[in-house]
C-alpha cells in the first residue's frame, strides 16, 4: 500500500468510522457468540501472499463485528465509561503516523514537553495545588501513565524504595529484604483489584481497610490498624486512597486521612480513575479536598474525559522520589541536554520504556470542547445519572444501594441475591442494554454506569422500561 | 465535533499524514530546539471555550513539527526500528473507534479471540514449537503486551511467584520474605536496562552474567554463577536471554543455555524485542533454535514488522504460570462464560488492566504484505544494513565493532573514545541524519540501525558520505 492508496483508503476508513459511530445503536450492544466463536471464521495460517484490502474490510463485520461488546453504544452501562470523542480520534491519527517513541526528551523532544504542559493544564482545571504544577518552581508535576494500574504501581514502588531508604537511614545494619517484609501497604476493602495486584507485584504486605457504611475509609479506622501493625513491629509506608470507587463511586475522606498519613511517614496516592475528571466542575472540587496531603494523585481521562484509551493522568509532589525508585542510564539513552536540569526523561516515570505521543489527544481534546464543554459533558451524564435514579426511587420493588453522587447509580431489586442475579442474566441474555453487578455489603448489586457520550434521556428511559419489563417477567416467575 | 464535521476532518487529517510521511525526508530529521521549547509557544492554561480546530491544526506545524525528531525519517538510525505501515495505521483508527477495553472475554470477545488467533499465527510463522501455540491442545498461548519491558516484569513476576511456591512446598516453615531474599535472577551484561528494572520492581537480587567477545553469553558462564550461588545458599530462579541484544545485536546462546536453565528449575525468559522479527525467514530462524527449552518468549512487531508501537508478542509456554502469578476476580469483572476453561482473560496476563484492540492491526499487516511481503522488509533493510558495513570496511580510517547480523552495524573511528564521541557531536549538530552511540568493551561506539520504512540505498550511501566528510573535518582539527 502507496501513499496513494493510504489516502483513498485513509478516507474509507474515516467513513466506516463514523457510519459505524453513528448507527451503533442498531447493532446489539452485548454479543451473540459463544467462546471460540472466531476460529473457525478465519484460517489457522497467516497468508503467504499479499491479500487485498477489501477482502479485510468485508471480514471486520462478518468476523471482528459480530463479536464486539460495544462500549459506545449509548446502551452500554458496564464498568465504566470508556472515553471516546472525534478530536480525541483525530489526534491519535497523528500520533500513529507522527509514531515518536517518546522514552526521553531527545527521542522526541515535543512528546515529552506537551505532556508536561498538558498535565500542568489538566492539574490547573482540577486546581490541584501548586506543588503538583510543573510549571511553577516547585518539585512536582505530571506524566501521562497507560493506566490506573500502571499509575498505582508506580507509586507504590515510589513509596517502597522511599520508606527503605529512609529506614536504612535510621538502622544501617537492617538488610533490606527484612525491611521489605516489615513494610505495609493499605487501601480499602472497596479499592479495585488493581491496588491488592500492586503489593502483589512489589512484594508487600497489604491490608485492606474496613469503610463506613457509604462505603468510604475513615480515618479512624486507618489509624487504628496503623497503630496496631506498628505495635507489632511492622512498618506502615503507603496507603492508596480512592476517590469513586469501581463498585459504587464512594469516596474515601481524603481531607481526613491525609494529615494522618503524612504524620506516619506513609505516602499518600489517590485513585480517582472515574471520579476525578468531574472535578474539573466546582461543584464537585470539594470532594477533592485533602489532595494537598497526597504525594501522587491520578485519575483516567480515557474513562470520562473524552480522551481516547489510552490516557491516565498522574501527578506527583516530588518528581525526585518517583525517578529515584527508576532511573538505569545505559549509553544508547543517554543524551547532551539530560544534565541541564530542565529536561524530563518520562521512561523514569513509569514502568514500560516505549510511550506514544498521548498528550496530542489532550490538546486537541482540551481546545476543540474547552473547560466549559468538558464541564457540560460531565453534568450531562451525572443529570442521567439522576434521572436514572428518579425512576428506580419511584418504583417500590426496587431500591437504591449508594448515593448517587456522579454517573453511577447502583440499585436491586428488594429480595434475595438469586433474584438480582436472574435479573442481570435476564438483561444480558436480552443484548438491548448491558450492566455489570457489584457487591455491597453482600449483596448482589446492578451498577448502571452512564457510559457513551451518545446516551441521552429516552435511552435511559427505555433502559428502565427494559429492566422493569425483566423484573416484571421474573417477578411473575417466582409467584409460579 | 459532530459526525458530519469529523468525516471532513478525518479526510483532511488522513492527507496530512500522507503528505507528512511522503516529504519527511524534506525535514531535519533531530530538532533544533532547546530543552523548555514548548512552553512559550502556548497558552499556560487550557481554554475555557472551544477553539476552532484550523487554529489547532495551524499549532502543529507551529509547536509540534519543529520540536519532533522524525523517527520514520529515512535518515533516522538511531535506537531501533519503530514499526510503521499504511495498513497498521488504518487498523489503529478502527481500534480507536471500537474503542472497547479488552480486559475480559465479555468486555469484547473478538478482542480477545482475534489476539490469540494472531499470535498462533504469529507463532507458526516464527516456527515457535507447537507448546506455544493456543490452537492445539497444549498449555501455552500468546499475549500482545505493550512493550518489552513489560513482558519481560511479567515473566519475572511468574518466575519469582512459581519459585516461591515450589521452596515453599519442600519447605513449608520459609517465609515468603525468606525465600524472596535469596532468589537470584540472572541476565547478560548486554542486556536492556528494562531487564534490570524488572528485577527491581520484583525486589529480587539479579546478577550480570559476563559474555564472550561477540557479546553473547555462554553456557559455561552462567553455569559458573549459578554454581557458586547455590553454593552460597542462594536460588537461582530466572534467567533473561537476550537474542538481538540493544548495543549490538548480539546473540546468547539458548541452546546450550536452555537445558542448563531447565535443568536447574530456572525459568528462561527470551527478550528478542528487536531482532524477533527476523526468524520469520528460514535464514535466521537458526538463532532462535533452543526456544524449545524458553518458558516465555517476546519480541516486538512494533519494531521492526510494521505493526505501530503499542505491540509486543509474547509466548508462554504454561498459561497457569502467568495467571497464577497475578489472578485477581472482583465481581464485577466475573463474567458467565469464565469458568468454561476455554475463555481467556487477558487482564490476568499483563500488568495494566484495560488494553486497546491491538491485534486488529497485526491482522492487517499479516494480511495486506503476507509472509512474503513481511520477509522481504526483513531482508531488505538487513542488505542496506550490510551496504553501510562495506562502506565502513572499504575505509581504513573505521573499524566495525560487532558482527553485522541484522539491520545493525557498530562502527567507530579507529581512535580514542573522545573522537568518536566529537564525530557524533557533529553528526547530531548537523541534523542531515540521526545516531545514538553505544559502549562495547570499554569503547564509545557509534550505531547505525536501519529504522524508516523509507530509506533506500541512496540514503546509506548520503548518510555515509556525511559521516566521511564529517570524519575528515574532524581528523584535520585534530590534526592541528
Ligand atoms: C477506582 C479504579 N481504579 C483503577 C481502575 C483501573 O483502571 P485502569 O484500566 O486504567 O488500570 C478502575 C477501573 O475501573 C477504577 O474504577
Ligand atoms: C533487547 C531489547 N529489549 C527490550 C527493549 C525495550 O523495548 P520496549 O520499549 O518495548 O520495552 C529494547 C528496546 O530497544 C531492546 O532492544
Amino acid at each position: 500500500m502507496d501513499a496513494a492508496e493510504f489516502r483513498r483508503r485513509g478516507k474509507e476508513m474515516v467513513d466506516y468510522v463514523a457510519d459505524y459511530l453513528e448507527k451503533i445503536e442498531e447493532r446489539p450492544v452485548y454479543p451473540d457468540v459463544e467462546p471460540g466463536y472466531l476460529r473457525s471464521l478465519i484460517p489457522t495460517e497467516a497468508p503467504v501472499e499479499p491479500e487485498s484490502y477489501e477482502d479485510i474490510m468485508k471480514d471486520v463485520e462478518r468476523v471482528v463485528m459480530p463479536g464486539i461488546t460495544h462500549w459506545h453504544s449509548p446502551n452500554f452501562f458496564a464498568y465504566f465509561p470508556a472515553a471516546s470523542s472525534y478530536p480525541a480520534m483525530l489526534a491519535d491519527m497523528l500520533c500513529t503516523a507522527i509514531g515518536c517513541i517518546g522514552f526521553s526528551w531527545a527521542a522526541s523532544p515535543a512528546c515529552t514537553e506537551l505532556e508536561t504542559i498538558m498535565l500542568d493544564w489538566l492539574g490547573k482545571m482540577l486546581q490541584l495545588p501548586e506543588c503538583f504544577i510543573a510549571g511553577t518552581d516547585g518539585h512536582g508535576g505530571g506524566v501521562v501513565q497507560g493506566t490506573a494500574s500502571e499509575a498505582t504501581l508506580v507509586s507504590l514502588l515510589a513509596a517502597r524504595c522511599k520508606a527503605v531508604r529512609r529506614v536504612q537511614t535510621l538502622d544501617p545494619k537492617k538488610s533490606e529484604a527484612e525491611i521489605l517484609s516489615k513494610l505495609v501497604a493499605y487501601t480499602s476493602e472497596q479499592a479495585h483489584s488493581s491496588v491488592e495486584r500492586a503489593a502483589l507485584i512489589g512484594a508487600v504486605m497489604m491490608k485492606k481497610v474496613p469503610t463506613d457504611n457509604l462505603y468510604g475509609v475513615r480515618e479512624e479506622m486507618l489509624k487504628k490498624m496503623v497503630e496496631e501493625d506498628k505495635a507489632a513491629g511492622l512498618i506502615p509506608f503507603y496507603f492508596c486512597a480512592t476517590l469513586g470507587t469501581t463498585p459504587s463511586c464512594a469516596f474515601d475522606h481524603i481531607a481526613d486521612l491525609g494529615p494522618l498519613c503524612n504524620q506516619e511517614n506513609m505516602w499518600m496516592h489517590i485513585d480517582a480513575a472515574y471520579a476525578g475528571s468531574a472535578f474539573i466542575c466546582p461543584e464537585f472540587r470539594p470532594l477533592l479536598n485533602g489532595v494537598e496531603y497526597a504525594d501522587s494523585f491520578n485519575f483516567n481521562p480515557h474513562k470520562w474525559m473524552l480522551v481516547n484509551f489510552d490516557c491516565s493522568a498522574m501527578w506527583v509532589k516530588k518528581r525526585t522520589d518517583i525517578i529515584g525508585a527508576f532511573k538505569m542510564e545505559p549509553l544508547y539513552l543517554k543524551h547532551e541536554n539530560q544534565e541541564s536540569g530542565l529536561v524530563t526523561d518520562y521512561r523514569h516515570w513509569q514502568i514500560p520504556l516505549g510511550r506514544r505521543f498521548r498528550s496530542l489527544k489532550m490538546w486537541f481534546v482540551f481546545r476543540m470542547y474547552g473547560l466549559q464543554g468538558l464541564q457540560a459533558h460531565i453534568r450531562k451524564q451525572v443529570g442521567l445519572a439522576k434521572e436514572f435514579e428518579s425512576l428506580v426511587r419511584a418504583d417500590k420493588r426496587f431500591e437504591i444501594c449508594a448515593p448517587v453522587v456522579m454517573g453511577l447509580v447502583c440499585f436491586r431489586l428488594k429480595g434475595s441475591n438469586e433474584l438480582n442475579q436472574s435479573l442481570l442474566k435476564k438483561i444480558t441474555k436480552s443484548r438491548e442494554i448491558h450492566l455489570v453487578p457489584c457487591q455491597l455489603s453482600g449483596s448482589f448489586v446492578l451498577r448502571l454506569a452512564i457510559c457513551s457520550r451518545s446516551t441521552e434521556s429516552r435511552h435511559i428511559q427505555q433502559a428502565w422500561q427494559h429492566i422493569t419489563q425483566l423484573a416484571f417477567e421474573l417477578l411473575q416467575e417466582h409467584r409460579h
